[in-house]
C-alpha cells in the first residue's frame, strides 16, 4: 500500500523514562522523525533527580508503523518505554455517549413532578392530546440513528455491534453540530420487512430517523418504506449527505476552474447507497453527462448484471473505469481504496476534479497526484476539502425537525447544496478550500434555514 | 373522593401584582391558607414604589384544587393574578433526557479517533472479537426501558405516547439512583410476538432490558422469552421491583408488630403484573397463607374466569374483598384508588400492617386509618414509607449488568430484599420508618452488591 500520512486514528500516547539530562528527549524526537511519526504532545509525569517521566503522544500511519516508531524508540540506549497506549481505543473505553437527566432529583418534590404521582397528569395529557408529545416529552428534539451494520464505513457487513461506535460518533456529531439528541439503533437483522417493521414499531419517541450503513439496494425500499409508513423525517445519510455535500464542493470547484455544470462529463465510481443517490442528485443540478461505474467497471446498457437501481444510469459505452475516466472532467469515488492510478488521472480532461471520498483509504492519495489535479478532496479529515456528510446531516434533521416536515424531499437536498456552498465567497475559493471546515459554527444554521424555507415551499412542513 | 393531601405534583406558580403595602402578602397567604393549599416557595419578581410583582408555588390536592385556591386569591381586592403555570407541566416542556458527547469533538483530531477514519479500528475489532463491545462501545452502562403503553402506572391502556414521560422519568432515576444510561424504547405494538421480536433485533446496543408498564398476563410471556432469546438481564420492574421493596418493608413492619412471616395472613388485592409477582415472592420469602384478590373479589378455586397465572395462587375460600381482610395480618395493595374502606381494616386482625400502594391515589388514605393501623405505607412520596421501586431497580440493574449476568434469578431478589431491609437497624425502626428513603445513597449500592453475590452463587454471572 502506498505510504498514508501519518494521522490521530493512529495515534499512540508512550510513556518513556529518560535519565535526566539534557539531550535525552532530543534522542526520542529525532527518532519518531526518522521513523516517520508525527509528534503531537509531550507531558511531564514525573521527574527525580536522575529521571524523567513523560507521556508523548505520536501519529502514524497505520498500527504496524506505530509499532515501528516505537521500536525505533526502543532501541535508544538509557531509554525506557513503560506504556504504549492506543488513543482511538483509549477514548472508546467505555463507549461515547451518556444519557443525562435535564433537571435534577434531589427531593420527594422533583420526584413527585417528575416521576409519580405527577407524571401520570402527563401521560393523561397525551393520550387525550396526542400532538402534544412533541412538547412535553423528548420526541421534538431525539433522532433515531438506525443500523443494521451491513455496510459499515468502507469496512463492509461488520453486523450491530460492529457497528455501533459509528452511530454513537453520529450521535456525538449530531449534538455538537444542531443540539440534537440522536441515540443508536444498532438492528440484529438485515432483512429489509424486518427493518421497516422495527423501525415502525419503535418510531413514537423519535422525531426523525436517520438510517446509516445499511447497504445498497435495501436501504433505498426502507427508507421509501419507512417514509411511506411514518410521518417524521427518514433521511439515509449515506445517500443524501455524501452526495449533498459533495455536491456542494463540485458547485465551487467548477467556479475554479471555470466550467459549468450542465457540460460536465462526471464519472462516480462506486454504486451502492451513496454512488446511485450521487448520480440522481447531480442529474437534478444540472450535470447532463453521468457515467457510473462499479466493481465491473462502467453501468452500462450492454451488462445483464444490472440491478433496477443501477439500470437507471445505464450508458451505452462499456469499459472499465480507466475507460470512463478517459477525457472526464470530474472523477467522485465512494468506492474502494486505491482503485485509481495517476495515469487514470493524467488521462482525464483538463483541470481534472478528483473526490476521492472512500474512507478511510482514497480511491488515490492526494500525494500521488500533486500537480496533476486542479481540485482534489478526500472524505479524511486530515487533508484538505473534506467532503464530510458533518456538513449536511446536522443541520438538514435540525431544519426538518424544527418545521415539523412529514416527509423529506430532494428540493431540501438541492437548497442544502446551495447553502453550504454559499459559505465560502468567491474571494475565498482556492483549490484547498472549496468547502467549508466542519467546524464552521454558519454550517447546520445555514443549512437548517435552507431546509425549513425547502420544506415550507414543497407543502411538507407542519409547523 | 375523599380529600387528598396537598403535593407538588398538582403544584401551580402563580405570578401576582400586589399593592406595595404592609398586610398585602398576608392576605394571600390567608386565603391560600383557608382555600386548603401549601405555601411553598415565594420569589420577589419585580417591585415599584406603588406595587410589587411575585411568584408564589402553591400546592394543591388536585386540578380541581389548585383551581379553587388561584380563585380565592382572584377575590381579594387590588390584587391582579398576572398568570398562572402549573408547575408539573413546566417541568415536562421540552422532555426530561438528554443525550450527550462524554469526549469534546473540537478538533479534527477529534473528529479523526471518534468518528472516522479511526472508529474504522474500533468497529474491525469489535467485529473480530465481539465481546468488546461490552468496553469500547456504551452497552455495559446502558439499558432500555421498554414498554407498549398497555399499563401505565394506575392510568390503563395508553399506548406508547402516553407512557413516555413515565419511561423518561425512569431513565432519570436509573442516572441518579446507579449511574445507568437508560433510554426509552416505546413500542407502536401491543402483540406479545411482535413486542418479543422488536426487543430482540434492537438489543445489541443494550446492557440489559427493563420491561415497564406492560399489562397481565403478557408481561410474563414477554418477560420468559425475552430471557430465554437474549443474554442480557431482562428485569419487569412492576413485577418484581413492587414485590422485592413490599418484601423488604413487610419485613421490617412484622419485626415492629411482633408476627413471624410464616404464621401471618397476608392479602394482595390487583392479580396484575405486580400482585403475582408479589405472590410468589412472599411464598419464596415464607409466607404460607396468602389470600390474592382481583376486581372480582378471591381469586378462589371455585371460580371459573381465573388465567392460568392467577389459578396457581388460587385459595378454597370464596368471597369479596371484604371477606379476606376480615382477621387478616397484612393488606396490600396494587388495584385501584379507594376499594378499602376504614371497617374493611377494624376488622382485620390486631396491629394491622396496610400498604396501600395504588398509584397516584391509594386503596385508602392514610388520613381515614390514622390510629387504626400499626404500619401503613403508600406508594406515594408525599406520606411516609414510601413503597418506591426505586429503591430496587436501579441497584439491581446495576448489580446484575456490573457481574455481566447472563439472567435474573429470584434469589437476586429475595437477596436485594434482604440489602433494602437491613439498612434500617432495629434501634432505628419505627411505624413510619420501616423503609429506607429513595434518597438513601446506602441504597442503591447495597442491592447492586446482594444481587452480584446472588449472581455469583446461581452461576449467572459471566465476570
Amino acid at each position: 500500500m502506498v505510504n498514508l500520512t501519518p494521522n490521530p486514528s493512529f495515534s499512540v500516547t508512550v510513556r518513556l523514562r529518560l535519565p535526566n539530562r539534557a539531550g535525552m528527549l532530543a534522542k526520542v524526537i529525532q527518532a519518531v522523525a526518522q521513523a516517520g511519526g508525527n509528534l503531537d504532545a509531550i507531558d511531564m509525569v514525573e521527574r527525580s533527580r536522575l529521571s524523567v517521566v513523560r507521556n508523548i503522544a505520536i501519529d502514524a500511519a497505520s498500527t504496524e508503523h506505530a509499532e515501528q516508531v516505537v521500536s525505533a524508540i526502543r532501541e535508544i540506549d538509557a531509554i525506557d518505554v513503560l506504556e504504549v497506549r492506543d488513543r482511538t481505543f483509549q477514548l472508546h473505553q467505555g463507549g461515547k455517549l451518556r444519557v443525562e437527566a435535564k433537571i435534577p432529583l434531589r427531593s420527594q418534590d422533583d420526584l413527585a413532578m417528575a416521576y409519580t404521582p405527577g407524571v401520570g397528569r402527563i401521560c393523561m395529557e397525551i393520550a387525550q392530546h396526542p400532538e402534544r408529545v412533541y412538547d412535553l416529552t423528548i420526541k421534538a428534539n431525539t433522532v433515531a440513528i438506525v443500523t443494521d451494520g451491513s455496510a459499515v464505513l468502507g469496512l463492509g457487513n461488520l453486523g450491530p455491534a460492529g457497528a455501533l461506535p459509528v452511530m454513537e460518533g453520529k450521535a456525538m456529531l449530531f449534538k455538537e453540530f444542531a443540539g440534537l439528541d440522536a441515540f443508536p439503533i444498532c438492528l440484529d437483522t438485515q432483512d429489509t420487512d424486518e427493518i421497516v417493521e422495527t423501525v415502525r414499531r419503535i418510531a413514537p419517541v423519535f422525531g426523525a430517523v436517520n438510517l446509516e450503513d445499511i447497504s445498497a439496494p435495501r436501504c433505498f425500499e426502507i427508507e421509501a418504506r419507512l417514509q411511506e409508513a411514518l410521518d417524521i423525517p427518514i433521511f439515509h445519510d449515506d445517500q443524501h449527505g455524501t452526495a449533498i455535500v459533495s455536491l456542494a464542493a463540485l458547485t465551487n470547484a467548477l467556479k475554479l476552474v471555470g466550467k459549468s455544470i450542465a457540460d460536465i462529463r462526471l464519472v462516480i465510481n462506486g454504486a451502492g447507497a451513496a454512488g446511485l443517490a450521487m448520480a440522481r442528485l447531480f442529474q437534478k443540478a444540472g450535470v447532463q453527462q453521468v457515467t457510473l461505474c462499479d466493481s465491473k467497471g462502467i453501468v452500462s446498457r450492454q451488462r445483464t448484471d444490472l440491478s433496477s437501481a443501477k439500470q437507471a444510469f445505464a450508458v451505452e459505452m462499456a469499459g472499465t473505469l480507466a475507460d470512463a475516466l478517459a477525457h472526464a472532467d470530474v472523477f467522485m469515488g465512494v468506492s474502494a481504496p486505491g482503485v485509481v492510478t495517476p495515469d487514470m488521472v493524467k488521462a482525464m480532461a483538463s483541470d481534472p476534479i478528483v473526490f476521492a471520498m472512500a474512507n478511510p483509504v482514497p480511491e488515490i492519495q492526494p500525494e500521488q497526484v500533486r500537480g496533476i489535479v486542479a481540485v482534489m478532496a478526500t472524505g479524511r479529515s486530515d487533508y484538505a476539502n473534506q467532503i464530510n456528510n458533518v456538513l449536511a446531516f446536522p443541520g438538514l434533521l435540525r431544519g426538518a425537525i424544527d418545521c415539523r416536515a412529514e416527509s423529506i424531499t430532494e428540493s431540501m437536498f438541492l437548497q442544502a447544496a446551495v447553502a453550504i456552498a454559499s459559505l465560502i465567497p468567491a474571494s475565498e475559493l482556492r483549490p484547498d478550500q472549496i468547502i467549508p471546515s466542519v467546524f464552521d459554527p454558519r454550517v447546520a444554521p445555514a443549512v437548517a434555514a435552507a431546509v425549513q424555507a425547502a420544506a415550507r415551499e414543497a407543502g411538507v412542513a407542519r409547523q
